[in-house]
C-alpha cells in the first residue's frame, strides 16, 4: 500500500470502528444529551471530535467538562485552557472547575488516585444532573482495555471481571449511562488519526489508580507482546464481545429471581429459597455479586473463593457472619443471606469473634487456630506481615478489628507504644494505616496487629515463651 | 518459616492441590484403569508417583506407557530407560513403543510437532484399547495451563478457548478420558517436591506444538509477571474454576438441543428451526462449534467472526457455501446449516467461487471484490502475502482450491514454472506449502497463488496493466 492509502484505510477505520461501537452496543440513541469527560489528552480529545462528527448526522447533544485536579501546577492549567478551547473550536459548551485533591486526599486519608477519582466522578455526576445530561462518554481504548484484562489474569479474576472495563455501565444506580466508543481504538491508531488531521492536544501524565502495574504493563510487557504477536490487542476484542454477549445472558437469567431479593431499611436480603433452586452455580455467584455491586453500588471484591465459601456456609439455623470488611457485612441469618453496610459507630458490630478456622476480612482470606503447644514446638513462633503467633493460654475468647486511632501495644512488660507511632517508625503511609487489622481478647487487650503484607506485631504481654500452654495462629491464606 | 516448616509446607500443598483437582472435577472413581503418560520428565515422574500413592487408599489400577520419538538419538534411549525402570520401581506395569517421528512427518507433511503428537496420541489409544483402560493421565502443569491460556488471549479466542487446557475430556469422542491432576501445580512446586524426596527424573526437552510461542512467553514474559505478581500462576485457578463451571453449564442446556442435530451420511446438519429459536447467541456459537469438535471430532478452529457470519448468513432459500477449509465444509441447505469433510477425490467439491465480498477460506478471512480500474487507479498493484491484484477484464467467474501437485503458474507471456520450484526457491517448508490457495478462472487457468503471510505470485497473464478494465482483488482481511 502506499502512503495514501495506508492514510485513508487508518482514518476509515478508526470511524468505522467508532461508529460500528456505538451501533453494537446501542451506544446513543436520538435525544441523548452526551457529557463528555475532556482531559485534553488525544484519547479525550479525539472523542470530542469523532462525537462531533456524529452529532451532524444524528440527533444527539453534546456538552463538555474538564476537572483541574491541581496536581500538576501549571501543567494543569495549561490541559484546562486547552480543553476550553477546543471545546469551543468545536462548538460545544463546556464547563470546568477546579480541585484541590492532594488536600480532599489527606483529608478523606485516601491515596491520590482513590481520591481523584472520586473527586472526578463527583464532579460528573453534578455536571449531569445539573445540565440534565443522561450519557457520560469517557475515552478509554483498545490499550487500556487489554491493559486491564491482563492485570485482571495477573491479579485474579472471574469471568465478569474479565471484561475490565464495560463499554457501557449505569452510572451510580441511575438511569444514566457511562459509555465508551473508543474502547476498541488501540492508543497508537487515536494518536496518528489526531496527527493526519492535524488535530492538536495535550500529553496527559494522569493516570488511573493501578497505575504502578498498569505502567509495568505498559512499558515491560507490552512491546514484547508487539513484537511476537503483532496484532494481539485486536485480537481480544472478539473476546470481549463474546464475554459481553455471555454476561448479558447471565444478568437476563439473574433477572429472573429479583423476588428472591429483599430490600429490608438499609440491608440487602437474599432469600434462603434462592439457593435451594435448581439452578446453576455461575448463577448464584452472580446473584451475589450484583447485590453488593449493583443493588448496594459497592464497589467491594469478593474473591471466588469467599463467594463460595459464602454459598456453601450456609445453613438454615442462627445467626453468623461469613464476610465482613471496611465496605460490606455478609451474614446468614436462619438461612437467609443479609448484606448490610458496618455501621462505623457501633463498635461491636465492627468486630468479629475469630472462632471459624477459615473466614474471610476484608478481602482476605484467614486461618484462625489454636494450637496445642506440643504439637507444634518445632515451629518458628516469629510473627510475619501474613502471620501472627500469640499466646492463647489465658484467653477464651479472641476478636478482630480494624485499626483505631489511639490503639497502642505492650512493647514491653509495663510499657506501651501508639500503633500510630510504629507506623511513623517503619515508614508506613497514612492512607494504608486504615487496613490494619486488631486482634483482641475478651477483655479488650491488644494481642498484635496485622498490616497485611506489610507489618505484623505481637504485644509482649502475649509473646510465645516456656510457659505457653496453647498458642493462637493468625494466617492470611489467599 | 524455618526450613522443615517450609519443606512441610510445599509437600502438603502439591499433594493436597492433586487430591483436590481429583476430587473437584471428579476425576477418578473406583475401578479405574489409568494409563499414565510417562516421558521421565518431572511432571509425569510426579504424577506416577503421586497417582501411586493414591492408588493405595483408593480402588484404581495404573499402567504405563513412554512412547520413544527417536528425535534425540541417546537422549530419547536415557529417557526410555528411565521411564521403565521407574515404573518398574514404583511397581506399576509399563510398555514403550519406539517410532520414527522424522520420517512420519515427512510422509504425511506434518510439521515434526504435528507429526509427534500425532503418533502419540495414536499410541495412547493403542494401548488403552489393548490392555483395556478407560483413563489417560497426562501431567500438564499449571505452567503449562498458564502459558496455554495468554498464549490464546494473544493469539485471539473465546470464553471456551481461554480454558486452554481441560483438566477432563472425552478422548477420540469415546468413553474413555484424559485427566490432568497436576494441572494447578507450579512447574516449580513439582520439582521442588521430587529434589525433597529425592526422587529422580530426566530433563525432557519435549514441547507441544506451539513450541516457539510458548518458549518466547516462558522465557521472557513469565519472569518478568513473576517479579511483580508473585502469585499470578495461582491467580487463575479461580478463573478457571469459574470458566470450567460455566462451560458445562452451557454444555448442559445445549444437550437440551440435541434433536436439532441431525446426522445424515457423513454430514452433520443443524436444523434450521434450530436457529430460529430465541435463545442466546453464545449458545447459538456454542452449537456449532460443538457440532465441529464433538460430534464430529474435527479439530478446526473458526473465529468468532467467521461463526458469527455463518448465524447471521443463513437463509432459507438456495445453498451456499459459508466456510471451507481443508478439514471442513459448511454450507447453507435452505436454511438448514451442513457440516462436512473436504472429498479429497472429488475436485469440485474443493473450490469455491468467488462471488463474496467477505468470505471465510482455510481460517481465514478474505474479502474479493471486481473494481473498475479507473476507481482504483492510484492504488500500487503489487500483489504481497496478504493481498493479489490481478487483471480481471476477461473472466466471468473466478475461482479458489488449495493447491495440487503439478499446479504451474505463467511467469512470462509462454513461460510457465512449477508451484513446487518456486517453493523451492523461497525455501517454503514443505508441510507449509498445503495451505497454499490458487485462484483460477473459469477456463481453468491459473490467475495466481496466495500462502497467507508468506508468498504470493500473479500468472504473467493476469497482470494488471494499462489493458486492464477491472480488477481482481482478494485481500486476508482476518
Amino acid at each position: 500500500m502506499n502512503d495514501l492509502e495506508l492514510k485513508n484505510n487508518l482514518l476509515e477505520k478508526v470511524e468505522t470502528t467508532f461508529l460500528k461501537t456505538i451501533e453494537r452496543f446501542s451506544l446513543l440513541s436520538k435525544g441523548d444529551k452526551v457529557l463528555i469527560a475532556l482531559s485534553g489528552g488525544a484519547d479525550s480529545v479525539l472523542l470530542a471530535y469523532l462525537l462531533k462528527k456524529y452529532k451532524d448526522n444524528s440527533q444527539v447533544s453534546l456538552f463538555a467538562c474538564h476537572l483541574n485536579h491541581s496536581l500538576r501546577g501549571n501543567e494543569s492549567l495549561r490541559d484546562e485552557v486547552f480543553s476550553r478551547n477546543f471545546a469551543r473550536l468545536l462548538g460545544i459548551d463546556f464547563v470546568s472547575k477546579t480541585v484541590d485533591v492532594k488536600s480532599f486526599a489527606m483529608e478523606k486519608k485516601l491515596s491520590i488516585e482513590e481520591a481523584a477519582r472520586k473527586v472526578r466522578y463527583e464532579f460528573f455526576e453534578e455536571v449531569m444532573r445539573e445540565k440534565n445530561l443522561n450519557k457520560l462518554a469517557i475515552a478509554h481504548n483498545l490499550d487500556d482495555l487489554f491493559e486491564t484484562m491482563l492485570y485482571r489474569l495477573l491479579k485474579g479474576t472471574g469471568v465478569s471481571g474479565l471484561i475490565g472495563i464495560p463499554v457501557k455501565r449505569f452510572f451510580y444506580n441511575t438511569s444514566t449511562e457511562i459509555i465508551r466508543p473508543l474502547l476498541f481504538i488501540t492508543k497508537e491508531s487515536i494518536v496518528s488519526y489526531l496527527k493526519l488531521n492535524n488535530i492538536d492536544f495535550v500529553f496527559d501524565s494522569s493516570n488511573e489508580d493501578i497505575k504502578f502495574s498498569r505502567n509495568f504493563l505498559r512499558k515491560n510487557i507490552v512491546p514484547l507482546f508487539e513484537k511476537r504477536f503483532p496484532f494481539f490487542k485486536e485480537r481480544i476484542v472478539s473476546l470481549y464481545n463474546i464475554l459481553w454477549d455471555e454476561e448479558n445472558f447471565w444478568l437476563a437469567e439473574l433477572s429472573k429471581y429479583d423476588k428472591f431479593v429483599v430490600k429490608e431499611g438499609g440491608d440487602f436480603k437474599i432469600l434462603k429459597e434462592f439457593f435451594k433452586l435448581d439452578i446453576s452455580l455461575p448463577l448464584k455467584r452472580r446473584m451475589i455479586r450484583n447485590v453488593i455491586n449493583n443493588k448496594m453500588g459497592i464497589n467491594a471484591y469478593l474473591s471466588f473463593d469467599t463467594v463460595d465459601k459464602i454459598i456453601f456456609s450456609l445453613k438454615d439455623e442462627g445467626s453468623r457472619v461469613l464476610y465482613f470488611s471496611k465496605k460490606i457485612k455478609i451474614y446468614s441469618n436462619y438461612g437467609d443471606l443479609v448484606f448490610s453496610l458496618p455501621d462505623e459507630n457501633q463498635k461491636d458490630e465492627n468486630t468479629i469473634l475469630l472462632c471459624e478456622k477459615r473466614f474471610a476480612f476484608n478481602g482476605f482470606e484467614f486461618q484462625f487456630d489454636i494450637l496445642s503447644f506440643e504439637e507444634v514446638k518445632n515451629l518458628n513462633f516469629k510473627s510475619t506481615p501474613v502471620c501472627l503467633y500469640f499466646d492463647a493460654t489465658g484467653s477464651l475468647k479472641f476478636y478482630l478489628r480494624f485499626y483505631q486511632n489511639g490503639d497502642r501495644i505492650y512493647i514491653d512488660q509495663n510499657k506501651t507504644k501508639k500503633l500510630s507511632d510504629i507506623f511513623v517508625d517503619y515508614k508506613v503511609p497514612r492512607f494504608k494505616r486504615k487496613n490494619t487489622i486488631v486482634v483482641f481478647d475478651e477483655n479488650n487487650s491488644i494481642v498484635g496487629f496485622i498490616l497485611p503484607f506489610v507489618l505484623s506485631r505481637v504485644s509482649k504481654l502475649f509473646y510465645v515463651n516456656e510457659n505457653t500452654k496453647k498458642v493462637g495462629m493468625l494466617k492470611i491464606c489467599g
